[in-house]
């Protein structure tokens, strides 16, 4: 066999069995192998940046890797604002990179770029396969950072892949995250007993159902406080499930949640900072002289912390939980908090959220404390355009299970082809796009760096509203199903309908 | 004034009227200094590849930069691979490249990434202000680079953009081209002279009008053929205008075309090479023992160069241009080479063709020899996404001249969001779309790899049919009223009507 087909067969040896791919000439021998070898499954993504945000929530939900396919620097520069946001959030990701044969290199034809030199800026894990006998070792080795929170990024020259030579290798041992050394978990316990105001500040792992249910525990024992990260990778929430307050986005407000703390103990997060700095303003957001202890990092085994600081407290077991009320469902105008009431009374159990709403979504966000039991994905790092892909890659994760799109307007259009993704996997996915027709974010921050009345010039690029987006004309084009709501009652039958037929829709929520 | 008002100034001063921007919270100061500022006119794109796909349709046009303002790495990153085109086309561009605040770094907010990093790939001109004192001398040395076709690439932190003390820098003086020394062109004139086949290989700005006429002159002096890069920047073409050949896309067929010759002398182009490496195929296009000359690099002075040889020569005026025949205007099926046909009769005199039909459009290129003249725009760099934004740029700059758009479906979905800003800036642009349901180029490279009979995993990743994209309700949604036609006679009819009027227009042509 050769090269591309060694790799192949070892990826999914190695339990790989999704690839979201945009190929290009020089992942023509991938390509083919994938069509020769049975057991990947191939997702085409009209754009890189849908392939690399669905791999980022299929990873989330499966705590495994996807593959990705993507053609030298440029497709994999188009797939780099969702690795960033993949980065953040530690999913596991395998990328598989075309590059020119290594002999073509020195020529500087068109598409010739340094590879690994955009590589690197995703990842700290970048290799160049050296050769079709070593490339399938290379790919089993990428498996492994994957399933240790990294994204590997893994680099076929052309040649070595369509070389002949290529053997089959087993795949490797998942190595265990590392453990918490005892006595720091003595001095977390010291920190949360001390009586003081102070939170846990969970991210990553911390935030699934069975590291909630520890930390639960810790809070009943202490009287701490339990505080999620802005935007974790995936928050386990509803009924049946700890309740946890989320740190707020703006600074301000953030710093005056922390402002009393005297200690702050982190897992799987890191001490809050400021998304980004204002002129006189602090970018750290805990007080002077408050106490951080980091717990356990995202790739430490941030659940076992939290189970063994349980322990070491000699936690009961996990308090009762107080059920909160779901709000009425509303009637009337149509705004963001009735269309979240609406979704919060009427979600599916089990069902998975993948929220870029921004500042549609904000506000409603309690009201899913009460919702059926589901996970709550979102836009980690911060670069937009990674809700619609994140439902897609969710959805091929988890094909039983609903996925709910929260979106907003201006970071759907970034990649606004997951929608014909969706449509040609017929996903259950079910788009709830929020056209307020701005970018609203961007208005309220020019208003905090002291532009009170901007003008036409500042609004022309901030407003989408000239022309208006008709979202659902999008949609239809792309495959999808879609229906515009207008009153809240509109929403509400509407929701219902997508909610009782599987398969992928588009509401357009007119704010 | 802040450090962002004063870099404002000073690129107004230096003669950069338009900002391509898709801004976030880092840029604000930016884009309250263009509300405060008058003089520069921001035209928003929504998604990032549209803005700097533009900026490079717009310096291939008016042969200066447009500024663009980008988000941080991210944003950087999604504008990247038009980037690349222009980079490979040599175009003048100002990319302005917001960061956090420099206090603000080390912190490691969301989304801090390595922007120096990201901005090093695309060009070797990256500059990080260094202060709000020293920003407007950053800007006017950025905009010298791009007038001596190179990016520039300037990193604003966001603290020196709001801090006072921006002091305002007068324009540098354009430093002209370097010239080419006299025994090199004579050196080219022994080689042209030499009666043994060869050609004149040129790209760049060789391909301008005036360009062409000296070439065209040396042409008859010598009996050297005329031979153009596969993919020129901006390739001025038409009635009255020097014709000249175009070497073609797959290497065996380019190979075939320069088979005998003894020698090349290239101007504004590199000897070429293949675009991608095959299994036993040669990368270098030229015979073993052809003799290779420079007489002009793409950042010298190719057009007085050319005037140069003609004068060493003692060319006579350019010959009389014998005026190649239009195609019948066909009937009957739809074909690419049915549209060509049509577009070439129909095509207004000083139209700009942006052309990234790909398969479509191979075809019909040759009629264009004796349509109306016009400038012929292509994808430099091979990445996919550009003609769409290109299109939007060059309207932008030539106000006055009818645009067309030949836009394959594949890449025109990359870079979708591009019908937004034409409808947003009613833009007299005419994107035909062509709509073969699928990446066709990709077919014949998977055929070209040996898989003769791909089954359905292989065609899943090539194919575009399931669901099929419906372009006009897509262009309609994004407010370009759109039309489809199916054949000959309608899409002549469609084209007309296109011609007549002003503003955009999308015609999705169903092969």
């Amino acid at each position: 066999m050769n090269g591309a087909e060694s790799l192949l067969q070892s990826l999914i040896d190695a339990g790989v069995e999704v690839c979201f791919a945009n190929p290009g000439t020089s992942e023509m021998q991938l390509v083919a192998a994938i069509d020769k070898i049975p057991g990947m499954r191939p997702i085409l993504g009209l754009f890189e940046g849908v392939v690399t945000g669905a791999a980022d929530g299929y990873g989330r939900m499966a705590d495994k890797p996807a593959a990705t396919l993507l053609h030298l620097g440029p497709g994999f520069a188009n797939g780099m604002a969702n690795l960033h946001n993949a980065g953040r959030a530690f999913t596991p990701i395998v990328n598989i990179i075309g590059d020119h044969a290594t002999y073509h290199l020195p020529l500087d034809a068109p598409l010739t770029s340094d590879v690994p030199g955009y590589a690197a800026l995703t990842s700290d894990w970048v290799k160049i396969c050296a050769s079709a006998e070593s490339m399938a070792a290379d790919g089993v080795a990428a498996v492994a950072a994957a399933m240790a929170g990294r994204q590997a990024n893994l680099i076929v020259p052309a040649d070595h892949a369509w070389t002949e030579g290529g053997e089959v290798a087993a795949p490797l041992a998942v190595a265990p995250r590392p453990g918490i050394p005892q006595e720091r978990i003595a001095a977390a316990a010291d920190l949360l007993r001390s009586g003081e105001p102070g939170c846990l500040f969970l991210g990553g792992m911390a935030l699934r159902e069975r590291g909630l249910k520890a930390a639960s525990r810790i809070a009943a024992a202490t009287g701490t406080r339990l505080i999620s990260e802005v935007f974790p990778a995936r928050l386990q929430r509803g009924v049946g499930r700890p309740k946890i307050e989320r740190l707020p986005y703006f600074g301000e407000m953030a710093a005056d949640m922390l402002g009393t703390f005297t200690h702050m103990v982190m897992v799987g997060a890191k001490a809050p900072v400021s998304f980004f700095a204002y002129p006189d303003k602090p970018g750290t957001l805990w007080p002077p002289n408050c106490n951080l202890l980091q717990l356990a990092d995202p790739h430490q085994d941030q659940i076992a912390a939290l189970e063994a600081l349980a322990e070491h407290l000699q936690a009961p077991a996990p308090p009762a939980i107080d059920e909160p009320a779901l709000p009425d469902i509303p009637t009337g105008p149509l705004t963001a908090e009735t269309v979240g009431a609406v979704i919060a009374n009427l979600l599916p159990a089990q069902a998975i959220v993948s929220d870029e709403a921004n500042t549609a979504g904000a506000f409603s966000f309690g009201y899913f404390d009460g919702a059926a039991p589901h996970d709550w994905l979102t836009l980690t790092g911060g670069a937009i355009g990674q809700g619609l892909p994140a439902a897609l890659g969710a959805a091929i994760a988890c094909p039983d299970r609903k996925v709910i799109n929260l979106q907003a307007d201006g970071s759907a259009m970034y990649t606004n082809q997951a929608l014909w993704t969706m449509a040609r996997e017929n996903l259950d996915v079910c788009v709830v796009l929020y056209n307020n027709s701005s970018y609203a974010i961007l208005n309220l921050e020019l208003l905090r760096v002291g532009v009170e009345q901007p003008g036409a010039r500042a609004k022309s690029m901030l407003e989408l509203d000239n022309p208006r987006i008709e979202w659902t004309q999008i949609a239809a084009g792309m495959g999808v199903s879609a229906s515009r709501a207008t009153t809240t009652e509109e929403f509400q039958a509407q929701f219902e309908a997508a909610m009782a037929a599987r398969g992928p829709r588009l509401i357009e929520v007119v704010l």
